[in-house]
């Protein structure tokens, strides 16, 4: 059977913004009746479902320090890889069998042969959007859980600012901030997107940094007695840059006696249904929302992912590749 | 009786380095006899030994928010603050009598008053030298216990790199983490004192930051593997600079799961007992050593705080106000 797919043809060169010519879509082909060798552990799926996430950027750079991104490398003249929510069509591990629905790390392609499935999630409850295994209830949700739970020590009524806050994952933190107890503001990059956090996403404040000439005055119009919790969803302008821009008051670490602290969702993996159970009544009851901003098809897959990182999206980025 | 006073001129242009002529030393007149007005809770002490701190150049600063530096200023015409030994001559205090000996926040003179002497501690052990007080049995001891047990969660055979490892806190940190088990490294200015490091205080290895061109390439020599706790003594540049230099790479933060926490040594009072029953039996056993570089005199005082920023000094500055 005929299998598109979006290639990644060769590294990008150090500080070079990715686009979407990095990419290509072609075709191959799979047995998806034998694609499952005798005796493997692996799983066939056909993918549903595919998420855009900015650690993906980190993929495209050759690594000479494997220690140096937590993304893996893409291999140049194979599909970009990334999380998505997937079917089972042919099983050889324990855990699956046809017919399942699984979100977890996959290729972006229709079929994808998965040889060590067990990384991956089983879906149980699918009285909710399936994309929302991309997003909210996938990776980008258990680490504003995870964050904002495990790492913020949040308490009610403390202060809470959150970069990128419609994206992904800010979307999420502010959200079950406000939930919490806490006052929230948003940063973001357009007029539509200060909107959504205001009128749908119930953040206390919100505003547009790009209109914002002095961004320390901004912050202590809507913060007067400082911030308790930055949650912080955009790295700088590092992703991109070949020269990051320094971080020159980092001083305040010691003065202001502040915690900063990186962290990978990898490591709460085990708070996964824990997350479930809290977040499936919030959402079934309306006071959870999440907005997707949805692809549809695999071919325009790249410009979904380029789009990530030219601040053209809104909400979470997800391609849709077959809805069954 | 004259009193002999170091006296804090005016607030520093931004970005201008201390200088001794910041300081003056002049005398004033005190009433030994009758400091203490009826009805105070204060106590008028003779200063014994004064210490000399980096947070103090916080104090040379004129703040528009206090929130911006957790040394208050100094006030210009009135003498210098910092922490001393000194012997109670006079109490309106329940806690304090006559001839107690206490360390705790004075001034750089030869007697003070102190309105508020209860943060002042008693001190009870007096079978080490009585300087001590001033560092590794003061603030900077109860620093670098609180720092590196309290802040650093250490593990046995965990690598330790140490910054102004010579210092008054770094000297001591270093050795914590020496007798607890790991692997330590330490940085400072001169030949001198890494000799210092290796030879008497124990460290692993040590280098002069100085003479190597590439900082990155002397860390992965000390540290093939990976450093697991930077214990930071410096604040960069940022103490005397206008212009603080970014930190480029501080999305290693996110990559690299790493925690960065600022703290307040103010917050670890309550762990002052504990510290001094660990650390006094090791000084008698000869397991903790301390390096303290003495100015005598209180007129030589501007010359101890401006060498410590210009890295003169080698381990702890103190000033040798009176012996008794």
């Amino acid at each position: 059977m005929r299998n598109k797919q979006v290639i990644f043809r060769d590294f990008l060169a150090k500080g070079a913004f990715p686009k979407e010519s990095d990419m290509e879509v072609t075709e191959s082909t799979v047995d998806v009746t034998r694609a499952v060798a005798e005796g493997s552990k692996g799983v066939l799926v056909k993918n549903l479902y595919l998420s855009c996430d900015p650690y993906m950027r980190g993929g495209m750079r050759k690594l000479t320090d494997p220690a140096e991104s937590y993304a893996a490398s893409f291999q140049p003249g194979s599909p970009v890889t990334g999380f998505g929510v997937a079917r089972v069509l042919e099983s050889g591990h324990r855990k699956f069998e046809k017919g399942d629905l699984v979100w977890g790390l996959t290729g972006w392609e229709e079929y994808s042969l998965l040889p060590a499935p067990e990384t991956c999630f089983k879906i149980e409850h699918t009285d909710v959007p399936l994309s929302y295994y991309t997003g909210l209830l996938g990776m980008p949700g258990l680490r504003a859980y995870a964050g904002f739970f495990e790492l913020c020590s949040p308490k009610k009524g403390e202060t809470v600012f959150i970069s990128a806050a419609s994206g992904a994952v800010g979307q999420l933190a502010g959200q079950f901030a406000k939930l919490f107890g806490c006052y929230v503001v948003g940063s973001a990059g357009s007029k539509e997107k200060v909107d959504l956090l205001k009128n749908k996403l119930g953040f206390d404040e919100a505003f547009n940094y790009k209109e914002e000439s002095n961004l320390d005055a901004a912050l202590k119009r809507y913060f007067p007695e400082g911030i308790d919790i930055y949650f912080e969803n955009v790295g700088g302008k590092d992703y991109n840059l070949e020269q990051p821009k320094g971080v020159p008051n980092l001083i305040q670490i010691s003065m202001k006696e502040v915690r900063m602290e990186g962290f990978s969702v990898l490591d709460y993996y085990h708070l996964y249904l824990k997350f479930l159970n809290m977040v499936l009544p919030q959402i079934k009851e309306g006071r959870i929302v999440y907005v997707e901003d949805t692809f549809k098809g695999l071919e325009n897959g790249p410009a979904a992912l380029v789009g990530l990182f030219s601040n053209c999206d809104v909400g979470k980025q997800v391609i849709l590749v077959s809805r069954e």
